[in-house]
């Protein structure tokens, strides 16, 4: 007989659900306690009905200080923003924030685990790339270059593997990248 | 000439803003990366006016599945909650619940440094608890006790220095508990 292979494509699954996925089996195998940030809000009016929940009438979305994902795993501080584009050949820069960017270079200062997660949802080809790059390529903007070039992704990035549980098993590639760079 | 001793007292300032103002500290003087995960909501309806930002007009504040700080310390995943009580002999475990307990336990688990800050506002008395601590009152709620005793919280946990900058030096109770606790 023949084995047909299992192709886990999530097109049409956003990054975040993904990673959202892949975060809730990691805490329920035990793997990782990685949680997602709330999405930060300026709440301005709150209404107290009685007998019944507060409601928020009036609030606004704030610009993040930091990244959207953080936690622990294997003992390590680990840190990292997701982001898509329906680019073909770069990653544009404008995805980030000059915020972000800070966060991520004191992660590495303090010796956490800091990168970033890109995902080139044309061809639904994710990457992890070590935030040092990424900060590298920031500071080059003023240079001209507003993108990170898909090959340089390709060279200095590592692949993360579909799948089905988890969706995106972005944890193989840390090991491979922070814990077991020589295997 | 006499030197009047100078005391640092907190009175009036809740626990969250001290421990913010030591954060924002902390990042200044690149001691440590931590901050306060933002107040999760469940947002139902937002507003997008033109020419103008976008405005939630419906939201309602969800219980969080996690503590409030997490961060980076020497290289460690630091991971925290900070509660304070009127209560004078005891701290209630209401001011908690289930998932927290939950995740400290994970954190514990995975090799993060996980505690509870305590502050006693009558007093003006903070305390750093391990959380293994909390986890073992909160276990023990089904034989009746429903909150921590002082004494206990004095005996197993180690006190907090008020100051100025920061207003609340908790990382240096850090240090003494979980970086160099033979001194
Ligand atoms: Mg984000
Ligand atoms: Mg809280």
């Amino acid at each position: 007989s023949v084995k047909k292979e299992v192709s886990y494509s999530n097109r049409g699954m956003s990054l975040e659900d993904d990673i959202n996925q892949s975060n809730q089996f990691y805490l329920l195998t035990n793997k990782a306690i990685i949680h997602k940030k709330p999405t930060p809000v300026q709440i301005v009016n709150v209404e107290y009905p009685k007998r019944s929940a507060a409601v928020i009438r009036e609030a606004y979305f704030k610009l993040a200080s930091t990244t959207d994902y953080n936690g622990v795993y294997k003992g390590r501080y680990i840190d990292f923003e997701a982001k898509e584009t329906k680019n073909k050949t770069s990653f544009p820069l404008k995805n980030f924030h000059e915020h972000q960017i800070t966060h991520m270079q004191q992660i590495l200062d303090h010796g956490g685990i800091s990168f970033i997660i890109l995902r080139f949802s044309s061809t639904d080809e994710s990457y992890l790339l070590d935030s040092s790059y990424l900060v590298h390529y920031w500071k080059e903007q003023s240079m001209g270059r507003k993108s990170i070039p898909k090959g340089e992704i390709e060279e200095k990035g590592y692949s993360i593997t579909n799948g089905y549980q988890p969706r995106l098993n972005y944890l193989e590639t840390v090991d491979r990248v922070y814990f077991y760079p020589s295997l």
